[in-house]
């Protein structure tokens, strides 16, 4: 099977000095040549004449069964929200809900350009999830979500220490190699708060011995580091490192409240980095210090985290959120464009481990990348700096015309090829309005010591 | 002349508890009547079914001169950004392209929802900016730029003192009664820096004796505040005061930087702030302190400053970027959305001195008004509440269908109808393309020492 994209106006990565005029030739899931007429005997052909091509947009924080949270933050206060919906929309998923949410975001990611997705799960119908994923063609790390403290965890979603592990390993042995598609399992204990620490050094050894990632929420804001701290007399990033659980497989959504130390820490464990912008700024977590994480040498990606805070999972609005709000706090050059796209694409594929397959357009690579239109700025340096510039500022200039994940195509010109975009809507819909009437009825979940605490996500 | 909206679901105003399903009937460009079956013999008919009519959006800080620097900010620091681009593009303007960059911003506007602007114009070529918008049917209050310090200002943009008062006067004369459309008349020094105490002094009189509003730049950033502070002996905002310049006609863009005196200062003379979120940030300005100034009193509207910043002039974006960027700083409940809905009708109407007349919908009022299709949040506890979260918060599920100044007919069902849209986009590219010309053979214009020194637009 081989692809030939022709005449794309190629930007290879984040930090591509120009745009070349070129045809792209995917064989086998990978980019087997970039440059002037590749190939001409290629068994499908895409014409891209005018459009960028790009490295697929990677996202290291989504929560694909919140989907249905939909407009529902804003206005709230965190802990009002946690209470009145989030943990009671998971706890009232029922496998059927669940795979339509999960369809339903998938397909807002697609045709937001979103090519690679670190998910954060629930913690029932795991593989109800995963069928969702793998049936929309993105690429997923996910993993059953872990959480077993019996004070701060919503009773519908605790299991005991030993229901989360057993489970977890059933689900390792039927996903970690899977040929359905590019899913990857990962660890994902919800938040040091929800986790004992005797699941949460389980973790840390099955990941050791397995080589599993891990992905957890750390530092959202202050209310569940002081819990941490009251509770363990540590904060939670130090306490995740003494567990085990920091390093380079280990990725952490959120940091925005951050000591010089634990900032130290992260870098020195290779720790990645999720920022989620636009997530942080509707519940009141604050400003994550993005530019001083990366001066200290930590890979920092991007995330939407829910629909609830960016209602299309657009990596386009985030990235201008994450331009702006840095600029607007620590002047306009603090994160530059080029930083930005950065994060969306390459320090994304670190986040998921995969930078030598991902990330970047390079021949050997696998062929992850999207086609957009976009008007550059005219008033740039270069035509690349005018279409990054767009790209990150401007994203009302930019349209995502097409997708490829391992050279499979997820949209073509504006149209989805993997979903049948109607019906998946109109499925999401009825099981938002499905999960809605559950929470009503059920009168909210207002048991949770941790949701009263304001204790996140 | 009569119109007869029906079937629409109306929204009086930004604290509305509920929409009305409600026909609305305008007559020489009042609200005549709003109600069931309100009239059935209007010359006009829109049928608004499923949509919801709301007041006109109000924006009380735009430079519609400045279209054409759509792409030009982000990754520049505000020194360089006006030193190579704003104050050269505003010098290389001769009337032609500045009627067609004009234009341009108005059908951006119109295309937006956005019903009446304060505009700050440039220092030349007033009447042509002036038949700009008059040509498309905007409401406006504008007038010519007011520079006049011999240190400060780039030289072509320079007028003497007596320069700057003549042909205001001139201008006063021939636009503040017009029969044309909806054009007030206002005097805009532009910021204390770039104008002589002798000029500002005069412009308070002027406004005095003639009861004109005055609007201007106030407390950006805090270069230019420290400048007035070493040559005047004190910051820009009292000295506005001392030289008679603040009032309830007065109205100060940006306020970013303020003591709490300063906040005192403004609520107690009466003087109007619009905040410019996205302008703010991408200059890295700062966070006006939003909340404080309703809390003290201040009237605080809305502004999407230039398309630098807002490439649309969209005020959905400008809501979302306000509620957000207060979020993140205090708290999702610092402001609400319907306070941020409220600062871009009800508020904006105040700073243009127009509350009677304009910001609600209300019978005897003008008829200035929005047409939308928007996608309610269905976790709100109104169908009310659900529209305005989702206006403020997602710009994406709004549509802007129809709109009305002064009972005209502006927009409808998309179309432009004033304008000409694709001659009016595709004479304003040609304008921005010979603009970036003439600035580049210009080699930018560096002789500006307030620009050196880092003061603003």
């Amino acid at each position: 099977m081989s692809l030939l994209i022709r005449n794309a106006l190629v930007l290879r990565s984040a930090r591509a000095a120009e745009l070349e005029l070129a045809d792209v030739l995917v064989c086998e899931g990978r980019l087997e040549k970039i440059g002037a007429a590749a190939a001409t005997d290629a068994d499908h052909v895409i014409d891209a004449h005018g459009n960028v091509l790009l490295p697929g947009l990677i996202q290291t924080h989504v929560h694909l069964c919140q989907t249905p949270l939909l407009g529902s933050a804003g206005d709230v206060r965190l802990m009002d929200w946690l209470r009145q919906r989030t943990w009671p929309l998971e706890a009232a998923h029922d496998p059927e809900t669940l795979y339509h949410s999960v369809r339903w975001g998938a397909l807002k990611l697609i045709q937001s350009g979103t090519t690679a997705i670190l998910d954060h799960a629930t913690v029932r119908h795991t593989e109800t999830a995963f069928q969702g994923i793998l049936n929309s063609g993105l690429r997923a790390q996910s993993g059953k979500v872990l959480m077993d403290h019996e004070e701060h965890c919503p009773p519908d979603l605790r299991d005991s220490t030993a229901e989360a592990l057993r489970d977890t390993l059933a689900l390792i042995a039927r996903y970690r190699r899977t040929d359905e598609g590019p899913l990857t399992y990962g660890l994902n204990p919800r938040f040091v708060v929800s986790c004992t620490d005797r699941l949460l050094r389980e973790v840390g050894k099955l990941a050791g011995r397995m080589g599993l990632p891990i992905h957890t929420h750390a530092h959202e804001e202050p209310v569940s580091i002081d819990i941490v701290e009251r509770e363990r007399g540590k904060r939670p990033i130090p306490h995740l490192h003494d567990l085990g659980l920091l390093g380079p497989k280990t990725q952490l959504a959120h940091c925005v409240h951050l000591t010089a130390d634990e900032i130290g820490l992260l870098a020195d464990t290779g720790t990645h980095v999720c920022h989620c912008p636009s997530s942080n700024l509707v519940l009141g977590s604050g400003i994550a210090p993005v530019p001083e994480l990366l001066e200290a040498g930590v890979n920092v990606s991007l995330g939407s985290d829910a629909t609830a805070f960016n209602p299309t999972f657009s990596p386009w609005f985030e990235m201008r959120d994450a331009a702006l709000i840095q600029a607007g706090r620590l002047g306009p050059t603090a994160l530059t464009a080029r930083d930005v796209l950065e994060m969306a694409t390459l320090n994304g594929a670190k986040g998921l481990g995969m930078e030598d397959a991902l990330g970047t357009l390079e021949v050997g690579k696998k062929a992850d990348l999207v086609i957009v239109e976009v008007e550059p700025s005219p008033y740039a340096d270069s035509l690349a700096d005018g279409v990054i510039h767009s790209m990150v500022y401007d994203p009302a200039s930019v349209r995502v015309r097409t997708s490829l994940v391992d050279g499979r195509v997820l949209m073509q010109d504006g149209e989805v090829t993997t979903l049948d975009a109607e019906e998946v809507e109109a499925k999401g819909r009825e099981a938002m309005a499905e999960l809605i009437r559950r929470i009503d009825a059920a009168g909210g979940n207002d048991t949770c010591q941790a949701a009263r605490a304001g204790a996140t996500s």
